[in-house]
């Protein structure tokens, strides 16, 4: 499936498994309503998949990774030679996302998309490069309209291959030394926002990188000028190779209909564009938390979904949505093995 | 241990624990600090229990019930029969708690402080009952100060011989049809806030008797004038059984140096007891949650604690503290399991 055969396969969710999930929810011996957002999230969850009885759902975090030709800007506190050591961290189980999936019960898929680096044979890594890392979108298009709808191509095949081997939930990651600044373009392009109201510390660069870094993203954006009604056009101008894949990302498990827990700012960027291609394809998206980042809330303010944890985390990877997934699952739980007030014998309300 | 040998126990948390902690969480490989308040929890963890390298730690929710003589006046949505019928619900594993516990992979352990139900010999129950439920405040005190005493050293008992069994975490919880109202008294007592502020609606009642509700306890406040410098009395005059256990639980695992994750709004009002008795036992507290009782956020800050997640739960049962373990245990995974800058060869940040 490409992404514009995802594009049109997505339908709406289903409103009657909702409402019957919400009758078998208020059946419980509790208050109605009284689980609040993990109620929700369950009415969500059988909506999407019109599974009334999901047992013991399956998860995968997909960790895309991709190199950023702006980092040569120096809008970053790190050098762009952790992308792909942090790889390798990811192969061998030490980072944090490897912790929290293991955490929730979901795998971690490792999938180079754009890494600057020859891994050779490495045995767990997904390859999918679709080119050695960005070009520095401060003097010409980060990427070609073509990488752009490939890396989309890619995170649909994804979602697609996953879910086929019986993944139920699929979570957003990221690594790429630099994405941030791609990030901040995008939900300045999206929503229409000044990119100084969307644009954060990232890894936590010091003050003057930070004042670099807004104004690289101002002067790209006025030598590309992205129309932000032609999303592929914004990727391919000042996106990045692991952005576009993430946005195949959802729209490939929407077009399966499987949610898609979104990590942070990256995911948001990521949603976004995924949104313009295929609004619908926000019935179909979870998101875990909010981040640190600024424009990770207005990302999310114009997608109008409101994120379910706010943790203060700023690390990507994938390390929210391992979170949220876990409350996800809770959620389900709570769907399927809780007693009804008739089962446990305990009266109802007063009349 | 009684209450009273708990509040001697307490020391302060140890400073240097924190940092040793700190200073690992910042080798590991991710941005310093980028996972927020994670890192915190796994700090706040070592600092209470010197433990730096905390391995699988065990954790058990206590869900103390009781009823409450004030549901007579009509202040819940459900008949006080429920308080019983829910205790069997609990033993047989079929409530919210029991689901989101082992979630959590939590024991959850069910205790009679006050329930109005002569339960015989059930399996599985700890069977504390002070007295078959409190009197009506709205025309007499609660209970005596003795009794009052009696709950809090009941409280400490419980956490005490857990921690001897080997927990490492302690979970409040809580059941008592009509316990929101002494909880919205106690928690205008202590906060020194207008009852109309700090009531909710409980398992949800309607306008009607949600400003009955208001009217009960602005009466029953005037009535006995309890002073928030002598928590006992407070207790004695319009608290409840659960909340008195609640508030000796919390000293019990400060006492012992293991923390105790709050529940909601009624953990709330016992933490304000807590911390009257002994303000060094804040030290030990996690706030799970922010309730949808309006009252709740008013204790929290009273307390200067913040909470971890904003749900919109309203249940209680110990549902909160449930969710909340689940993320002091990723806390601590990250501490422990993830691999440094130097054993992952990722290079730190540029200088």
């Amino acid at each position: 499936m490409t992404f514009q055969d995802a594009i049109n396969a997505i339908e709406p969710t289903d409103v009657a498994c909702r409402r019957r999930a919400q009758a078998r929810l208020d059946r419980l011996t509790k208050p109605i309503g009284s689980l609040g957002r993990l109620e929700e999230l369950a009415m969500q969850y059988v909506a999407i998949t019109r599974d009334e009885a999901p047992k013991s759902p399956r998860a995968a975090i997909f960790t895309l990774v991709a190199d950023h030709g702006i980092a040569v800007e120096a809008v970053s506190a790190y050098p762009s030679a952790v992308t792909a050591q942090m790889v390798l961290n990811f192969l061998r189980g030490g980072a944090a996302v490897n912790v929290l999936a293991a955490h929730a019960g979901a795998e971690v898929r490792v999938v180079d998309i754009g890494v600057a680096h020859d891994f050779g044979q490495v045995s767990g890594l997904i390859a999918r490069k679709i080119t050695s890392g960005t070009r520095n979108f401060l003097v010409e298009p980060a990427m070609s309209r073509e990488q752009a709808r490939a890396a989309l191509t890619v995170g649909v095949e994804l979602a697609e291959s996953a879910i086929c081997e019986g993944i139920d939930i699929i979570g957003t990651g990221d690594m790429g030394i630099g994405n941030t600044t791609p990030s901040a373009a995008i939900t300045s392009v999206m929503t229409g926002l000044p990119v100084a109201a969307v644009t954060g510390r990232g890894t936590g660069v010091d003050e003057e990188a930070f004042q670099r870094k807004i104004s690289v993203i101002e002067r790209a954006l006025a030598l590309h000028r992205p129309d932000p009604a032609d999303p592929i056009g914004v990727l391919a101008m000042v996106g990045g190779l692991e952005i576009a894949g993430l946005a195949g990302l959802i729209l490939g498990a929407a077009a399966h209909r499987k949610p898609v827990v979104l990590d942070g700012f990256i995911a948001g960027a990521a949603a976004l564009i995924a949104a313009a291609l295929q609004p619908r394809s926000k019935e179909y998206m979870i998101a875990s938390h909010l981040s640190v980042e600024c424009g990770h809330g207005a990302a999310l303010e114009r997608l109008g979904i409101k994120p379910l944890l706010t943790l203060d985390l700023r690390l990507g990877e994938g390390t929210g949505a391992c979170l949220a997934i876990g409350l996800l699952q809770a959620s389900l739980k709570i769907l399927t093995q809780m007693a009804t007030f008739r089962e446990a014998g305990v009266s109802e309300r007063a009349p």
